[in-house]
């Protein structure tokens, strides 16, 4: 296994490129080579609790990965970048399909953040929620919710 | 009403605080001041759509505030920040209370992002989703669902 320190990703690009290809492929060293190993890190998986902490991200992805996981193909659309020198934000649309199957089977809305440490790029918040289906309600039914969070 | 010029927020901490306290308030006016006037902002509320533009962003409140939120009081907790020179994120908790009635309401985690603009810190996305309730499933129940997403 190569050591964390062999993997530096010189750009946010190359680190979100790495989380993904880490995620279709169910590789949980080359997953935890992209974040980093900060007590701070935020994960919150669709649906799941806030993880905080390297070692909570870590075994979330251990129990995903053990899930059937490595059959979903990922890609993302409409990424808004938001780049500065040492901290850069990729709000995405992650598109999940199984291949062999016709159309996405999912798709989640994303908040990357990628920190510049001094390994390279790493990520150090992985912000993930399903988009709702079938369609927003009209705009009347959520202005006469009082229950409507925000 | 004040120009939004006249609002120059110092410190992405400073926009923070007028973000929730526009959010208490039900203050439109006050919310969209903090927002960056900008096409690529994007807010994705509780269970909700991935908002782009500040055009949608702006509309979602309109119906959020129409809908009788001005009762919820707003505090964050547990923030994890990642500050760089002109892109800064904070990692949120809110808990949302009622005046008058036991306990909180809801928890949501928040991904708050502030780019330094010309008119100072804005927020550039807001993606909140509801923590879940109740308490994460036990590790063997993640791990045997072929359907959780990740």
């Amino acid at each position: 296994m190569p050591s964390r320190r062999s993997k530096l990703y010189p750009t946010p690009e190359d680190a979100e490129t790495a989380f993904y290809e880490a995620f279709e492929r169910a590789d949980l060293a080359g997953m935890m080579t992209v974040w980093a190993e900060d007590d701070d890190v935020v994960c919150i998986h669709p649906q799941g609790p806030r993880l905080c902490g390297f070692e909570a991200v870590r075994e979330s992805w251990v129990q995903i990965f053990a899930g059937g996981m490595s059959r979903l193909k990922m890609k993302t659309i409409e990424s808004r970048k938001f780049a500065g020198q040492s901290v850069a934000v990729h709000a995405v649309v992650e598109v999940l399909s199984v291949p062999g199957q016709q159309g996405p089977t999912q798709s989640v809305c994303a908040t990357n953040v990628y920190e510049l440490t001094d390994n390279g790029w790493r990520m150090v918040v992985h912000h993930a929620s399903p988009i709702p289906e079938p369609a927003p309600q009209p705009a009347e039914d959520v202005a006469d919710s009082p229950r409507t969070l925000h």
